[in-house]
């Protein structure tokens, strides 16, 4: 935080004297820089490269940074409101709204405002990110022969070997041939959708859901068809009438420390998800991405579905990247039967394949002693900051309510008082320093009650996971404060 | 080639050794099997990596390889003959062919047979390419501090820089703000299509066209609207028309050293093109993949489309892909107004953000000296591989008609003879050892006649490239040889 600052201010300063040099002149050097205003060597650089992303100046490695030319206006002002006509107009009979919604996800991408706790990112803090690790298990993987070459289509053997081995278990149920190399979760997801379900078509979802599957099936014309869930995960009991009321043939779940719920898919639910399933000749995408984020108290993950699933029902999907570090965008997608070669080829049009040297950095890092070093520091600090969040909340905001906070994940599902505006709440903590997630959302239809997602793994350790609960019961005292005031 | 029969012959080799082990047993050292086999230790990593993709041994860096445990079936075989039906159902009134057909864009990226030539791939031969410095600058990038956290979502904002400073040319038209960073080319054709038009609705498209934009519009569920290419780029005598007569809000051309053709839009075309989608209100997706490839002799290509148009007709797709590595999988979509909302949504929504390592290793690449050393010896290369197979084109085919063969991209677009058997041709060209693109799969609609495509750039140099243009006069000899027995 203090980085990011000084980088702006800096940012700020050369950006004020830029006008003191002539188009392609030099600027002082890095070194001059770091001396002068006694701020390290990444922040210069940093701060150059904004000036750079603005187009004030050209950076040249080895040469030093450059006054830019100033960026030319087009010819004539252009117009551009005829895009909104091009990009509205529907095919006859089409059920597809054409825009499409980022915001639910882009409120867990987004880097938070300088100065902000965040308790609503969907990443480890970095001081938490293996990335020592991974700096060098990138090195070598760049280096070898052929690393920059074309990988197999579906992936490098070795890592679909190690992604059969880590879905199917101990039983050994999923084949490396059953799977293919994604470039992380996010894509997994987006391709198994397009493969399962054609636009305009019914797809039942959780809820509440993560946000990033709702957005993906809408963003492929989807109807989205929303599940209950509670403490054991997707409600069977009402399950078979969703497939039958919707004639949907895919339901997407997150058999494990759902997001944001928290639920785990219970003992007899799993089989019933997945009979009802085949009842109905539908596909299950599990979405897998919670299997690595077990804390250090919880009890032995259940297999996947997919690994006790001969038929081909579900389709399984998991990622390296929540373990790790955003930018390690590598995942899989497991699946039998006819639908892995539909899957195949939606990932080849889309995207071809996955750089080699994440492959293999990948590969290079879950064979490294740190792999099972790194899992446990993380098992023990998502422990202690869950207990710590939990024993926080309780003391700070006893009007929130938290049914259960299973000992996987990163978050807290936190259920608010009947009638209080989240949006208003999430505002009022902002403006307290704190990033939370309103929980609507999270719902594909109306939400049933108002709700927040707390998160505990994107602080930088638990004194800041305090704090930001502390801001947090600011925020909750000023509307509270704000909603009595305003009563007759 | 060498090493990758060596691969395949001493995994042959330990295959067949293995039952000498038993499960978890440790297999001799990298060392020792280099001694006993005298072949490299990368022949060793490679034959022990295909072991491991085959779930048969388990490697451990730093630790060895093991004999793995057998891979156990499911408890039952499975039964997927229910997804057949799955993946066909259609929702009503729906327009969208279910399947996915990869097989025009696989036959590009795939790795043809060991021991073959390939005439066909969509890459530079490893040896042309800056296989060194990628390594430093990936090294370099993978350790700066914050390399693996979230880059913001638009991309790197000096690579966004480079890359507007690249689209707008020295008119510097276009600003860093409308440039959205994309994993390559193909996702960023497909990010565009998906934005500009909904499943169902026509695309107009160039004839021939490169089968992965082809592809990435029938995977989106749209209908392809053909419209002839030649030497002058797509011809707009025809445009009009066919935006008037399909309804079309989208061509998608490339403008420069069109693939499959070579064709260069021409002059007074720029314009028309730009000026007849302004009056239909529809989009020209331009998809700038060669802009890098021109070669030595070549004049210097003409500003891109996007470069000259204020009102946000053009987007731009590039990618630094194609001159240095397929696994480099950086490139850029451009535009102007609503439509960049859009882009930047779909592309969000599909995949979230590209790998910060990898857009810093592209942007150290660009900025370094070995970037214009790359380019110029590229440069070189191609023109005089180009040379080379169109004199031994001349010398050995004469039937074969090449019309133009610009002085840009990787290909010659041959004309077969009235009658020739494309399919034919290619698979007896196999059989001579010589992998060539045969010209059906360019086409949206009936092709106007036989043609192939023939790639220099894929060789290990020009006497293999002339190798490989024998190898096809074998084939054509078979071939027509084959053809006068047929007759009576």
């Amino acid at each position: 935080m203090h980085e990011r600052n000084s980088v702006s201010d800096l940012a700020g300063i050369l950006r004020g004297e830029l006008s003191r040099y002539s188009v392609g002149e030099k600027l002082p050097s890095s070194r001059a820089l770091v001396d002068r205003f006694r701020v390290s060597p990444v922040t210069v650089s940093r701060a150059l490269g904004t000036l750079a992303a603005e187009g004030l100046v050209v950076t040249r490695p080895g040469a030093g940074a450059f006054r830019a030319a100033p960026h030319s206006a087009p010819a004539r002002p252009g117009d551009t409101s005829w895009q909104q006509v091009a990009l509205s107009v529907e095919t006859p009979g089409e059920a597809v709204p054409r825009a499409v919604d980022a915001s639910g996800v882009l409120s867990t991408l987004a880097e938070p405002p300088p100065g902000v706790i965040e308790l609503s990112g969907g990443y480890l803090h970095p001081t938490l990110q293996p990335e020592r690790a991974l700096a060098a298990a990138l090195g070598r993987a760049g280096r070898r022969p052929g690393a920059w070459g074309r990988p197999p289509i579906d992936g490098v053997g070795e890592l679909r070997a190690w992604f059969a081995r880590e879905i199917g278990g101990p039983a050994g149920t999923v084949a490396p041939s059953d799977v293919l190399v994604t470039a992380g979760g996010q894509s997994a997801l987006t391709a198994a959708l397009r493969a399962l379900a054609p636009p305009g078509a019914p797809v039942l979802v959780e809820s509440p859901a993560y946000p990033g599957i709702l957005a993906a099936a809408r963003a492929s014309g989807q109807r989205l068809v929303p599940v209950p869930v509670d403490a054991g995960g997707v409600r069977t009991d009402l399950l078979a009438e969703a497939f039958r009321a919707s004639g949907a043939r895919v339901l997407v779940c997150q058999p494990l420390y759902q997001n944001p719920t928290g639920a785990v898919l219970a003992g007899e639910r799993r089989r019933e998800v997945v009979r009802i399933a085949r009842e109905a000749g539908a596909f299950v995408v599990e979405d897998d991405f919670a299997r690595f984020l077990s804390h250090e108290d919880a009890p032995a993950p259940a297999p996947t579905l997919a690994a006790e699933d001969p038929d081909g029902i579900v389709v399984h999907v998991c990622s390296l990247t929540k373990i790790t570090s955003p930018s390690l965008r590598v995942g899989a997608l497991a699946a039998r039967g006819p639908v892995l070669e539909r899957l195949r080829a939606i990932q080849v049009v889309d995207s071809f394949f996955v750089p080699r040297p994440l492959q293999e950095a990948a590969l290079e890092l879950v064979g490294s002693p740190a792999w099972s070093r790194h899992r446990r520091t993380v098992a023990a600090e998502l422990r202690t900051r869950r207990e710590v969040l939990l024993a926080a909340l309780e003391r700070e905001l006893p009007d929130l309510r938290v049914d259960f906070a299973p000992p996987g994940g990163f978050y807290v599902w936190a259920r608010l008082p009947d009638g209080t505006d989240e949006a208003a709440l999430a505002a009022a903590a902002l403006r307290a320093g704190v990033v939370v997630s309103p929980g609507r959302p999270y719902f594909a239809a109306e939400a049933p009650a108002p709700f927040l997602r707390i998160g505990f793994a994107t602080t930088a350790g638990t004194a800041e996971l305090e704090d930001g609960v502390r801001g947090l019961r600011t925020a909750w005292e000023e509307w509270t404060g704000t909603a009595a005031a305003r009563k007759p």
